[in-house]
């Protein structure tokens, strides 16, 4: 009998698993800039710019229900989660490969819907789509997404760069596409108990969007730069607002303070949440898959972005021995904890 | 009622699909010089090389069988699979990014018995495993790994450039890596119905390796520069001789010949398909996986690659009209057709 002890993969979480497999690998090609660790790995290439790599996969019933997701939905978004990514390092995305494995119960014309949606993702966001794998799978629909991008070397933001007394700073608005996901759940029971119900869904349409048809903020990228502005760190937001914060705070060996207040909310998801009695602002601050950017700038460049539309100034950067914390809307100081997705995981069926 | 006539991907092949679904795509970034239908799509960046990108998925139940397959050694011939797309465009891989879908019967120690094969393919074959992403999945392994690599921008090989009388060369042997999993399947049903068996596989560990831990012939690329020769067109052989060499022929736009006495088989190979009744060049013909070069030269260079060992002459390119030939070692002539994957996949479960 083997008396090792065996470890279950759930005991560590996503992140402590990526932690744990990655901490002793050494890199040695004199091409690679940065390894794992951030949004893309960063690639010298003797151009001008740096080349950005960052791989995504989504699994039917992990990532998304087939009962509610529309296919073509699903193809724009699988190649949005990744140019998501090149935003997080003040890049834009210029290709990518798709990997698809497909189990029998999927035809042709649905796998046509999954395609057309990452050909109109790459269409409005100028990425060319240049190859990818195709196989049969014995259970659902597994996606492999693997994006390339650039940045001009001068202007690449890792999520390591805040600095104390950085502003914190964030795009559009928080916690929709967490409602939207509600939303979609609650509809699905309702269906199953009453076919013959009509979904309520007037009026949501915004959450219902930013859940299935999400976009990279991309156009921030180019307004910084039009701005004259290169953050001092940045991250996209795909596991919530705390998770990506604690991230960008551990990763620049800072602390982060987030007023609760500041956070941009929606009112659709302001309502919504309310109607779930959930309270707002732990809808953005857990819900994830917003794909807004966070990020940090020095204080010089406050007077650059106060203006700018779309966005938000959320808190500030400290030491590290400061902690990280969460300042209520009554003024209530307490510990910012990462919940993300690890706590989100009996809604979602993503256990790590 | 829908009228309208849905289609069931596997009519289409794997070939067939892919070619559908990316038969319109336009490219429009000015950094694609080549996209689908080759090993590698192929980039430029402004540096004195081309940079390469490949991806490929393995799915368990479809790609291999856990019941005889080491993970370590999965990990490793998931990162070499790639590392053979690169040589294939004659470059060599330089990053990996790898996605990696889990289920829950995985532990943490078979994961990490994974990451330990390919991080032994990276720090063989020099290359930097620079991102990922993982999840959980619903069911089995799910393996999605993208290979970046760089090749000189005069010695890029393509799929397209054989024109009639080029002289056709394979590197290694071929047919090994069929009959080593045709004996895997074997002994997995001996040991099935008699679980005291022990397995049979003394002397056999050559196609067993071949099988379970190939590897990617960059070592071959390295040599031909060397000599100075560039190949005129190159494929990897993953599918099988006859559809590689199909393909091959296709994208240049010509017919190939191919003498079956000169197919290189190695003796272990040989003596295995005559025990299992297979005729050993319909197993290097068919069988696939080999991972050998496939590739074709000017005549020109025909003195500088004759005696190179782990070379062998197997045949030329001809007009397209004379079409594709095999020229039987009973000097038969018959034309040559593609089973590859498509014809094995009831024992390799791969339907397209």
């Amino acid at each position: 009998m083997d008396e090792q002890k065996l470890t279950n993969i759930a005991e560590l979480g996503e992140f402590g698993l990526i932690d744990h497999l990655t901490k002793d690998i050494k890199l040695t090609q004199k091409s690679t800039v940065a390894g794992v660790g951030d949004d893309a790995a960063v690639l010298k290439t003797g151009g001008r710019k740096y080349m950005l790599v960052s791989t995504d996969l989504l699994i039917e019933g992990v990532h998304f229900d087939m009962a509610y997701t529309p296919l073509k939905h699903l193809g724009y978004k699988s190649a949005i989660v990744n140019f998501s990514d090149m935003a997080a390092m003040n890049g834009v995305p210029t290709q990518i490969v798709v990997g698809l494995g497909i189990s029998a119960k999927y035809t042709l014309e649905a796998i046509e819907e999954f395609y057309a949606g990452i050909k109109k993702a790459c269409e409005l966001y100028k990425v060319d789509f240049v190859g990818g794998d195709t196989s049969s799978s014995l259970h659902g629909l597994f996606i492999s997404v693997t994006v390339i991008g650039e940045v001009e070397k001068d202007k690449i933001t890792y999520r390591k760069g805040a600095k104390p007394s950085d502003i914190l700073c964030v795009t559009g608005d928080l916690g929709g596409a967490y409602m939207g996901l509600l939303l979609l759940e609650r509809e699905k029971k309702v269906f199953r108990a009453n076919p013959d119900m009509q979904p309520d869904m007037e009026g949501r349409e915004y959450i219902l969007e930013r859940q299935l048809k999400p976009e990279a903020r991309t156009d921030m990228v180019r307004k910084l730069k039009e701005k004259g502005v290169v953050p001092t760190a940045m991250i996209d937001i795909s596991d919530g607002l705390a998770s990506e914060a604690l991230h960008l705070a551990k990763s620049s060996d800072a602390g982060v303070v987030i007023h609760e207040e500041h956070i941009p909310i929606d009112h659709v998801t302001f309502d919504t949440a309310r109607e779930f009695s959930i309270v707002p602002a732990v809808a953005a601050l857990n819900g994830g898959e917003d794909y807004e950017l966070l990020f940090t700038i020095d204080q010089k460049d406050y007077e650059k972005i106060k203006e700018m539309p779309g966005i938000s100034i959320i808190g500030y950067i400290t030491e590290a021995a400061e902690g990280n914390r969460l300042i209520t809307s009554d003024n209530q100081q307490i510990e910012l904890t990462a919940q993300g997705w690890d706590a989100l995981k009996k809604q979602k069926s993503k256990p790590f």
